[in-house]
């Protein structure tokens, strides 16, 4: 990749999840929220590819539902791609790809997750860029802090200049897999953040699941665009089988490579993990680890994350934490298991559906 | 004391303290709250003593920011004295002391105490009206459950007819003292109910406290009476030194004695004591010790006391902990340190000052 050539950031919008309940609501997803700072998910992914000299301007990937948050809550100049309706990663980025040259470099992002050392990012999205020039096919490769269970894992294969290519995919191995992965410092997790040559992604997409490229294709031909949005044509899109990315090409392709990156990233996937990533966030944290998004008193009490829209918290002689006051809801978990939020009665009942 | 004789119930409505903030406050302080169950602690203390047949009319002594609550809450015959202000228990009782006869057998009772078993607090209320007919002052003596350092002690001494002298007063020990009183069985905790003859407890008084007797029964003379409401004359009333029953006579007089009452006694000291007099009644606990009043979901909890004034709590991973939502207050607090909750800076600048 000539250093003229630009990198097309893709930003995915969907998900929004169970396990932030209360306060990401099909309404109001996880992206939409401006769970660490003032700036939503959202906004800090676009603001994090967006007034640099070697980004051009972003693509946003969203359902209809949230036209009107993406349209209130981006500043910046975008183009929309609005889906008919929810289809998981392969179908959303084959979308995008079909809007781009062929030969345009994407960068696709969730807009959900957060990442602490922007200058890192940017340099490893760069070392993607250019391995994805030679038509790799790129994920950016987080080393593991500990053997989670809810991501997918890579592991390093041969070097590449910037890169390696990925040995193979385990996808959200049991603990005990997760624990070897880890002590073996030969795998990373898959951050769900990629780099493709918009015109070989659609290639290889062909090659693996056809039937889902041609859908896409022909829902790009009759599409309706207007000067900032694209809308996909309903008819042939609703026919796709939804699939990830993950499983429709990158776990098929013989061209999968990766691209360390050390980049503060967390995919914000419970309390437990906001917690960790505003502590991240230099001196938002009180001496004793106690964060407070909103009124809080501390008595006693270390590691606590409270997060109220209204009502002050006051917390006595507890650790490790998270209070969540959300209109008419009160949540109260263990950090160790915040992860079960998504079980609880009221996630299930009316928490976010995903919406991709 | 005869058969026929009656007991004078009287009910002392102070109090309030911070450490059941935020749901205690000064505006609507402990005594007036359904704690447990559909009735508050005030009118479970007047169930307590009505429709029985050794029981006279009860007589309540309260301040006049409470006279509107005790009118809504007393649904029975009552009589109110309204003290002009708050003089502590020594006075409060006095004043009571003469608006009865002499010889009538005063039975003093906390608005704000719960007694699960109201068989055993009728038997040691009858043991303890015989001793003062004879012209003991007596308290019920709770045998203590731990080495609470909150409480004051009671030595037990000679045996009487039905009950014990009191050896000696032990006001709020350090926790060494606590275990070994508690190492020795000899001693229990002084629930703050009363039996005395109503004379000998005015004679008692100006023994050991005449210039407060001659307050008390200056401001009764003066004092203005309806047909339900008493109201002591302001005027000499103020000048009265606060003081304890405990401290002004109880701890002087060569007449205490003490009657054990193993009633399933609570002061409801703080979140902590809530839970376990919730769970102490019968079924109010699910199987995991986790008690809710309000909506409540649990997940992996166990020992979790909920209290919400509207809003659904969720609760995850956690065990042993109290949760209350009141307006714009919510109280996330570990039962072993709910008594330091009054230290908050939420209780201390408006939770409900004492008023007795």
């Amino acid at each position: 990749m000539s250093i003229q050539s630009s990198i097309h950031p893709v930003i995915l919008c969907g998900g929004g999840g169970t396990r932030l309940w209360p306060v990401s609501k099909q309404a109001l997803p996880k992206p939409f929220l401006p769970l660490i700072g003032e700036r939503t998910l959202f906004q800090q992914s676009i603001d994090r590819v967006s007034g640099r000299p070697n980004f051009a301007k972003p693509t946003v990937v969203a359902g209809e539902a949230h036209h009107g948050l993406i349209a209130d809550q981006a500043s910046g100049d975008i183009r929309i791609v609005i889906e008919p309706c929810a289809r998981n990663t392969a179908a959303a980025i084959a979308i995008a790809a079909h809007s781009l040259s062929p030969d345009d470099i994407m960068l696709v992002c969730p807009s959900d997750h957060h990442i602490s050392d922007e200058s890192t990012f940017h340099s490893a999205a760069m070392a993607a860029a250019r391995l994805a020039s030679q038509d790799w096919l790129v994920s950016l490769a987080i080393e593991p802090t500990g053997p989670a269970t809810g991501y997918g894992y890579l592991q390093t294969g041969e070097a590449l200049g910037g890169g390696n290519r990925i040995g193979r995919f385990v996808e959200k191995p049991d603990l005990e897999t997760a624990k070897r992965f880890l002590a073996s410092g030969n795998y990373s997790w898959n951050a769900g953040i990629f780099a493709f040559r918009a015109g070989f992604l659609l290639d290889e997409l062909n090659s693996h699941r056809p039937e889902m490229a041609a859908l896409v294709a022909e829902s790009f031909r009759k599409g309706q665009k207007t000067d900032t949005t694209f809308r996909p044509a309903p008819s042939p899109f609703e026919q796709i089988a939804g699939e990830s990315i993950d499983y429709a090409v990158m776990e098929n392709t013989s061209r999968a490579a990766m691209v360390a990156a050390d980049m503060g990233w967390s995919d914000i996937g419970d309390w437990d993990s906001l917690a960790k990533a505003i502590c991240e966030d230099a001196g938002r944290a009180n001496e004793d680890g106690n964060v407070a998004k909103g009124r809080a008193d501390f008595l006693d009490s270390e590691g606590v994350l409270t997060f109220s829209d209204g009502p002050r918290v006051s917390v006595v002689g507890l650790e490790n934490i998270c209070v969540v006051v959300d209109g008419d809801e009160v949540l109260v978990t263990s950090r160790d298991q915040a992860q079960l939020v998504g079980k609880l009665p009221g996630a299930s009942s009316k928490g976010g559906a995903k919406c991709r």
